[in-house]
Formats: C-alpha cells, sequence, structure tokens
C-alpha cells in the first residue's frame, strides 16, 4: 500500500519508542495521521473506536498488544486478564480470537521472563503472514476478474461493487476484497469500483481514499443505490470481506451486504467473498441467526462525522432527539446467495462441501 | 396531521398575501419554518430543491403555482410555458404531470381572465381529493396492519419498515405509507416502525418526524439494516410508497426500494405499497428498463446537513475531493415482490390482472 506516494503498512512496531503504530482511521480520508499506542489501554480503544478496524488488522493490532502488555506483566494471571480485555474488545471478529489464541500458545508454555518477546515474534509473524495471506488472495481473485473482464467488450471497464473496506486499511497490507483489484489494476486490466459509502461508519470513505491513492477508477455511491445498478448492467461482479465465515459458507460481513448479495442473486450477478482461512468459525455449522450480532452505540446512526468547509473535523446530527435509533453493526449473508469464497489456499464453494474440501487442503494427511 | 399539536396541511393557500403555504422540508427535523410562495419561480425552486417531496404534496404544490402563474398571464402562450416549466422541476412523478394536466384542462377552455380563478379552484380540489384519497388508504391499510397484527401474541407490537417519506409530508395530509400506521395506532393497535434513514437526503428523519409529531414508537436506522432485521424475524409487514406505478404493477419509488422487497421476499414478509391512483403510468407497460431514473447532484451523496452543537443547520463533507461520487434517486421494484397495492379504490394485487381490475373499477361501464 502507498500514502502519497510512500510504502506503508496498516500497522507496525517501533522498537524505539516501544509503539504499535497506525493510522488513526477515524480521521480518514480527510486527515492523514498516525498514531503511537504504548499500552494495553491504547491497544483497546484504538479498536474499540475504530482508529483500526477491519477483522485481520484488528487481529494483528491484537497480537502488537498482547506483546506490549506482556512487557509489563507476564504472569500467568495477566496472561488471561490481558486475553480477555483484548477479546472483548469486538466480539464479532472471529480472527481476534484466532490472533490471540496463537500469541497465548506461543508464550505459556515460556517462563514469564521469555513471554513479551516471544509474543513480539509471535505478531511479527502473524503481520508477515497476513501480508502474504492478502497477496495471495489478490492473486485468486485476479484470475476470476481477468476471466470475467475478457468477456466485456474491449476497453469497457469491468464494474465491480464492494462494500464497507476491505483494503489494506482492513488488513496489514493489500487487503482482502480489494487485493483483487489492485492487482488487477497493476495488471493493466480496465476496472472501475462501485463504493458502497456504508452508513452508519463511512467506511466508503476509507475504500474511496485506498482507490484514489493507487490511481483505480471509482465512484461513491448511497447503500441503496447497488440493486438499481445491478438491475440495469451496471456491475459486473461484487466482492466484498468477510468477517466470520461459518462452516456451511455464510458469510458474517458488515450490516447491508445481505442486500447486495441479495441484489446481485436476483441479477446473476456473481458475488464474490474474499477472506483469509483465519476468519473461518469452523465451530459454527451455519452463520444465519446462529452468530451474535454487535449492537453499536446509537449515536452512530444518529450522527455522520465529516469536515467542514474549513477541512475541519465536525460532526451533526440528523435526527431529533424525540427519535431513537439502532445501529447493527453485521449481517450474515447465505452461502447460497454466493458464487465462491475467495482464500490464500484458493477458490471454494461456498458450501459444506466446499468448506470440507478447503479444510482438508489445510490439514495434513494423517 | 399535526405539528406541535396543531392542525396542519402540508400546502395551504393563503388569499390574503396571495401565496402558497409549505414547510421548508429542508430545514426538518431541525427546524419548523413556513415559506410562503408567490411567484412561479418560488415553486420551482421548491419542488427542485426539495422544500417540499413526496408525488401527492409536488402535485398539489404544482397546481397551486399553475394558478398564481396564471394570475399574472393566463394567455396560450404563458398556458403551456408555466406548464412546461413545472413540468421539468422532477421527472419522474408522473402525477405531477397529471396535476398539470387537470389545471389545463380545466381553464384551457376559458377566456384567458377567467383561468386563473379556475386554475386556483382545480389547485384547491386536488389538495382536498388528496386528503380523501390518502384517507381512504389509511383504511384499506389499516385493515390490512389490524388483520397481520391479530397473529402477533397479545402486546407484541407490530413491527412496520418503511423506507424515505411517504407520510403527511409528502401528501396534502395523511401521507400514503404511513396513513394505515397514523390509522392504526388511532385504533389502539400497537405498532414500531423501523424507519430507513433513507441517504442521501436522510428523508427518513422527515418520517422519525412525522412519527414523534404523532406519538407513534419508531426507531431509525441504517439504510443497511433492514435484510438482517427481517431475517431475524424483527419485521411482520414492510409499507412503502411510489412515485410512479406501471400497468404490471411494477413500482418506481425512492433509491433502495427494490433492495428492501428483496429482503422481504427472501424472508417471507409481506412487502405493500400505498398509493393513489394518479401515480399509475397507464401508458407503460412495466417499469424496469423503461423509467427514466433521475439523477440527481452528486454534492447531495457527497455532504451531509444536520444541525451542530449549537443547533444549527450544517453541511459536512465525507469524501476526498479525488473520489467522485453518482446520485441515482429512484428505483425500480418488480411487480414479483409486491404483496399487493394499497390505493383509495382498495387492495389490488400487483400485477397485470390486478391493474386492470382495478382499471376497471375506476371506469364506469360504458
Amino acid at each position: 500500500m502507498k500514502i502519497n506516494g510512500k510504502q506503508y503498512r496498516s500497522v507496525w512496531f517501533d522498537p524505539a519508542s516501544n509503539a504499535v503504530g497506525i493510522f488513526d482511521q477515524t480521521l480518514l480520508p480527510h486527515h492523514v495521521e498516525t498514531l503511537a499506542l504504548t499500552t494495553l489501554d491504547h491497544v483497546c480503544h484504538a479498536i474499540v473506536s475504530m482508529q483500526v478496524r477491519g477483522a485481520p488488522l484488528i487481529g494483528a493490532v491484537a497480537a502488537y498488544g498482547y506483546a506490549i502488555a506482556l512487557q509489563r506483566d507476564a504472569g500467568d494471571d495477566a496472561l488471561a486478564a490481558v486475553y480477555s480485555r483484548l477479546f472483548e474488545t469486538r466480539p464479532t471478529a472471529v480472527n481476534l480470537r484466532w490472533a490471540l489464541d496463537r500469541v497465548r500458545a506461543a508464550v505459556a508454555a515460556l517462563p514469564p521472563a521469555q513471554r513479551a518477546a516471544q509474543a513480539l515474534a509471535t505478531a511479527h509473524a502473524i503481520a508477515d503472514e497476513d501480508v502474504a495471506v492478502c497477496s495471495a488472495i489478490g492473486d485468486y481473485g485476479l484470475d476470476i476478474i481477468r476471466s470475467l473482464s475478457m468477456r466485456n467488450p474491449r476497453g469497457k471497464p469491468l464494474n465491480i461493487l464492494t462494500h464497507c473496506n476491505a483494503g489494506w486499511l482492513a488488513t496489514v497490507d493489500w487487503g482482502t476484497a480489494l487485493a483483487p483489484i489492485y492487482k488487477a489494476y497493476d495488471a493493466g486490466i480496465a476496472v472501475h469500483v462501485w463504493v458502497d459509502e456504508t452508513r452508519p461508519r463511512v467506511q466508503g470513505g476509507l475504500t474511496a481514499f485506498e482507490l484514489a491513492q493507487h490511481g483505480v477508477p471509482h465512484t461513491v455511491i448511497a447503500d441503496n443505490t447497488g440493486g438499481h445498478l445491478m438491475q440495469n448492467n451496471l456491475v459486473d461482479m461484487c466482492i466484498v470481506g468477510t468477517d466470520r465465515t461459518t462452516a456451511n459458507g455464510d458469510v458474517c460481513n458488515k450490516i447491508g451486504t445481505y442486500l447486495k448479495a441479495l441484489a446481485a442473486y436476483d441479477n446473476g450477478v456473481p458475488f464474490y467473498v474474499a477472506l483469509p482461512v483465519s476468519t473461518i468459525d469452523w465451530t459454527l455449522p451455519r452463520g444465519v441467526g446462529a452468530i451474535p450480532i454487535e449492537e453499536r452505540d446509537p449515536m452512530e446512526i444518529s450522527h455522520v462525522t465529516g469536515v467542514d468547509e474549513r477541512g475541519q473535523l465536525a460532526r451533526v446530527r440528523l435526527y431529533g432527539s424525540q427519535s431513537q435509533c439502532a445501529n447493527h453493526a453485521f449481517d450474515v449473508t447465505p452461502a447460497r446467495l454466493v458464487t465462491a469464497l475467495i482464500t490464500e489456499a484458493g477458490v471454494f464453494d461456498a458450501s459444506v462441501a466446499g468448506l470440507a474440501a478447503l479444510k482438508s487442503q489445510l490439514e495434513p494427511v494423517a
């Protein structure tokens, strides 16, 4: 990923200041500012307040947070308490748990004095692997984009709709749903991206920012618009991320994903979900009605933040105080609406059989 | 309708000042202010800028505007020119044309000196009839709500989802989609309304304002949310308005309606459309791909208006200037997704047969 032409990751560790570095995504796309997180409180606040968001990035940031917390106290009580605090920041993100489990497993058998260093090494490994995983997702997705674009009349860009932000800002680098788009653009394939604004948090602004930084043509639309576009042959494919995928291929992603999947199905538009294998929850046989859906602060509905005429961040209230608001953060898209899952291990059917095939590929034969 | 306990209509004529009175809906729900429109320019601006919106209200306001324009010049050239100017303000609203046709037909055969008075009388008739029509829609819809609520466990409110604003602010009084809800509430039936915020113009704020004024329990949600709610049995029925209905029962309503209809269909939730017969376009055999969809200013996407901490209207920008936005204002919901059409003449299937039955009821047997 590049910001203003300079190479970055979405999270890094600065040994000099012993700090976890991030971009404050609550200021994007308006202001590009970095934050140095030096305490567990900082890290938890960054996740809860969505200064970092996106399942893979949350996992990596939590792993780094685990490491810096263990520098202060790496006893068995702290090992458990820090795990709990970090886990509770975003209960829907399955690879938050996966990352924390991995750090804990890597250090639990060590004497406390060695735990912090091992935790940091594990966090580095998680971050490096996330980059490799997203790059592989991008390569598999690129094949799909290339084959769809070859059906298009010469020169007509492939129109791709995406919801929320599943780009490099949601991962350590590359992104999940956006990785194939970046690779397609870099390969010279003509693409144009319809960017759902994704109320209430307007993560479409992050996606638009990323695409603009990379030079990819794109247009921001209200979340209400995708069905109309698909009905009128203005969308060639949809691609989204997922916070949690169940063993039957149901995907839990940002609220509103289900509506776009319905519209894609109704109009014969392929609907792809890009995900690292770490976001699969093998313990859940299905997602609809089974995944607890995070309800966030209603003020995210009643208020919107942008920049005012002076370019300064400002928040406005949309509704009168006599009206209550509700803020469901995710929904579940049934596997029957998903064309395929694009993972770092290949492209699989969103079905029990497809997930089983994926799992068997991951596990060496006994 | 009542605002702060006082009875109003959404449009009125003040003979003393020779002005068309409206509420400036661009200030609602934050500030309740009336406007006195005294010229054709005022009236056209009020429609284009959405100080008034909603198909039936636009029709009535345009009729009043026609009348006050003819007071200045009622010659044949003016009769045609004023028609054109008013018609071009909102091309999607079929009963804008209907209202203008009706005024023109009522005055065209008269000597110019008598035209303005007759136009005003016709505008009054259009407004009075709209109130009667909406009240009748409310009565038919009330029957549906009552019968659905009787299936609900005692005391559990009937959850009704609506999109955009099809209430009294969109008509002269009562509303279309909201009329049944007001009548149900007044009849003592427990109801709760999920209010789609309806980006980009956030007409959900108008619906929430109306419902609050009437005391109806309601919750504002992001447009992305309805599918999740329906999937989890939190919606018992949907009811929306329509700007234009074609002869096969396709309905053209605010962008995003189609997505909610898909979700309702997928979850077995009844999806009703409430409309005055005047919004039916008998000349169009179908709506999908056939109705020109208004594209509005992209700044309605890139910017949002609300009130700041001091309670003053303020506008913030959501996206960087490197990202373009697109603003499609309506979409078409295919008849196959519509449970029934609720009109002032009764409840009809959204189908060629249903519309034919409606038409035969309207036309006296030759």
